[in-house]
């Protein structure tokens, strides 16, 4: 099974990236960490995403905050999935990193997700993999079915509260 | 081969679908071209999500502007890898579009890509497929192959003219 | 008497609605509390809206945040008014969930109130329900004189402190 | 039957408003027409406000741009439902009038539509008057079929030039 | 001497209006401070506004947050200056209370100072009234040349700590 | 009867100023125009502040776009009220000029107008000298007239066209 | 003496960039031209950077939109001045390209100048150059007194159309 | 050597000021710290600008916040490089201190660095004074070497924890 890379752009990202981690662990997928910066460690962040593919990756999972390029530094090295998830830093709420992420010009895409939304990063990665892998969308079908219930579940205890 | 199919909120964003249908077309991959609204036909939209998958899709466009709820709303309804392309329209410069489609909570991934970013919708599309294609991935290697000449015969042309 | 239907994408929204509960509470008026997603119950939260008329309901009430599609979803099922409450998250201060709410299409409206504006969405639950309710339009016009007098007392009160 | 006021702040809103009056009219709601200033006139649009009820209207329309100050003002002076259209102007693309109406403080709702929302603004007045009105309910039921039968008839438009 | 009335929409902007009656303290200023709300007692604001330039006041200091009115209304009712103030509230920092304060339609100026700049605005009201008023003029020269020495003193300090 | 100064930061400013120069002509008030720029030319300008009360100015309209820093710079020579006009230019729609006007610093206010708003600058200034002049606060009571008559005679011109 | 590389992301900055190269030739300064795409062309892109010093540049002018990666991936390679401009694009007027270029993390610094701000990047460039070139410096004093000239030519022309 | 100047709007900014100071002291370049403010002491900031290259200095770092001038305002009367720093304050996260800074008009460049990005503005200082000082160059190239070394040890730890 093809591996899931998550790539952090500074070390004091792992309390966003671990709900990715734990999602993944979850899923039961296949997955490497790694700390690379697309700005304080260039050619090993274009060295790994050269031969990631090679190396057995089917997907990039890339954190990063404020001038994120780590996401785009990633995708101008491959033609695996990237998908980009702006983290939040102290100020502009994460509004630079949504951007910085998102707006790639034409020719290399970037799969961003919401800003801190390691989980969906990690959802959406098995889901690029459960494309031709009909027992992972089989799991994150039952994932679909534990939220919904999640939610009928909190329905039914806020109607009991308040009365239907 | 999976099919791609390329939904739009309304027939007015044709115009900036049609660079993802070219880009599909070169690329060989087929699709298929739908309008559905999540607001104005839910059930349709719903519908066509739910059996996308037993359909022979394997990734799904959605292209929307303003409160461009298109994409979370097929999302909900398939664990198919979803591209959100926010449209940008009169007012707001497709802000509104970009944080309707990306900001979406935990459980429920969209890949988004850039306001108006429909070329790079498709290739991530491509790169989807491509994960367990190899033949496919060549293609988009080349793609690269040339976007790069492009560049560097761009930057031949420039060079000769302000003298290197 | 027609009930309100009070939403919210998440039990976690409850702090939030809380206000506009002990608000309809005080007014009297009769209403059912719910959870429902757009994106993980999206069958629920049509079928609630498809049958709210019929139901008994007079208006819809709902609350979410990030790309909070559920008042839009909600809407595009009935044709019953219904009001929309961006509730603020983390990051982007609500911005995302205003924008996702407001910004409706042509076609299906949303009434939205401000950012966490709960009270002000029970308020204009019971201005709908008091087009044809005199009775109802009188306490209305009693919450207003309440507040007027809370205002003007808090006036005395600095006239004094700092002396006319 | 309730009437429909319809003010805007400068008869410069015309062109935005009359997509308003233009759907009022298709549902064959009785309306009036006015130009009150919650700067320039603010008697005559508290004079009107606060006569709206006994007047014989249900709903007031309210539209404005910049620091869009008018819902509110009429808000101010009546309990009956206010809805406010934001209008962009030359610069900000209506962001300033989109806050200004929307973020109203506890007590006085406005129930806000998108920047430039006349249509929805109209919608949602009849949705509002429909509540207690089956015969009406039924016609907004009627648009909205409308609505999806045209974006289907799109849909089977654009599955014909592409081919399914 | 002309007045000064310093005007809060709530009497919770009592804490961010204080640096002003503080300031208007110092300059020796005689001031009223008072509680009206745009939208709860537009009324007492209406009365207030009309009546204020024969009640012997020369400004009006206005200071509210969220979809901030006050400023507006009453300078729709006198000419008078009218001093803004944006009060920031929970969300959006009074990016709100700034542009409904600022962005005023042609014909009604409000001379809007900084989001929370309460003693700037009481420093402006000093300057509007010193323009016929030499001694006040000295005075506000005065404080220039305090906050001057303050600085200096703080460099003088800096470049001892840091060595010059 | 003291000057009004109209300073801009460029020549190209003059088509929003013009509107400052039309309003001031028509109230009767007597002005002098400029362009000094902050950055361009720093000491005209502050050598223009510094004598500006001696030379029988009462209030300074300063009119600047982009990083906006005419209106402070003459604020920090002066204590004559200053009036900034934030000007959009091609980007930003003159967001930036409204926060590098209006976010000054304790100590140092600016009394900001709307973005472009230059016939509200004009008439702000008309008001500062009308706190002791009667005679000119008369003539702002007949703008106000003029334009409250105007709001009335569209409103009876639409009464008439939609029916009342 | 020292180069000056200017690079564009894209061939059709060039307009933009234009306005750089002609102050650089008014300027008297070497410079080179060249089109590198940090996504498109890393590798170009890296290896210009690494060997700028030795090539006998001094400072590199980068200009991009979007998701402006460009500056900061030179940056990542050299520790020569960078010098970044953000280019305005289609939607967000240039936000997202100058959140891009400037948010940069510590540790690798990226000189922004304003959106689109080619004449400036131009200017610093040769400041740069002049902290040990006294002549360049004296021609840089030159070009202020140019543009200060300029201003008060400007001034005395508009002192004489509105009579002083 | 040329030395440093590291001006700050006021004696409250030094918190962020410092980590450039360290990083200065950690390069070993002379520097001077001082406390000038645009508005407060508009002289004292011009003295000093228009005589910082002859009391031997090479470069400006200028740190303010809101309407953050100072940058702008030393810029305009030295043609030395000005660094500027955005300063976050209360409200609005440093975004109107942005704007301010790097905002300015054609003919007074500033390099802007990240809001409260204070090391990098030593950095910046650094290597424009290293363009024509090897040494310093080599120094430089060491801190890319020790931040590279510190991702690369980061990225060891994290894949031992998480297993390769």
């Amino acid at each position: 099974m093809k591996k899931v890379a998550v790539i952090m752009g500074s070390a004091s990202d792992l309390p966003v990236v671990q709900k990715a981690l734990d999602k993944l662990d979850s899923l039961g997928l296949p997955y490497e960490v790694h700390v690379f910066s697309a700005h304080r460690t260039p050619e090993a962040s274009a060295a790994f995403s050269k031969t990631a593919r090679d190396n057995g990756f089917g997907v990039i999972i890339a954190a990063a905050g404020k001038a994120a390029h780590l996401a785009g530094a990633l995708a101008a090295n491959t033609t695996l999935p990237i998908i980009g998830i702006p983290v939040s830093s102290k100020t502009l709420d994460g509004l630079d990193a949504l951007l910085s992420t998102v707006q790639m010009p034409s020719g290399i895409p970037v799969a961003t997700v919401a800003i801190d939304g390691a989980e969906n990063a990690a959802l959406l990665a098995a889901e690029i993999l459960a494309v031709y892998d009909g027992s992972l969308a089989d799991k994150l079908d039952e994932t679909r079915t534990t939220a919904r219930e999640k939610v009928l579940s909190a329905n039914r205890e806020l109607e009991e509260k308040f009365g239907k």
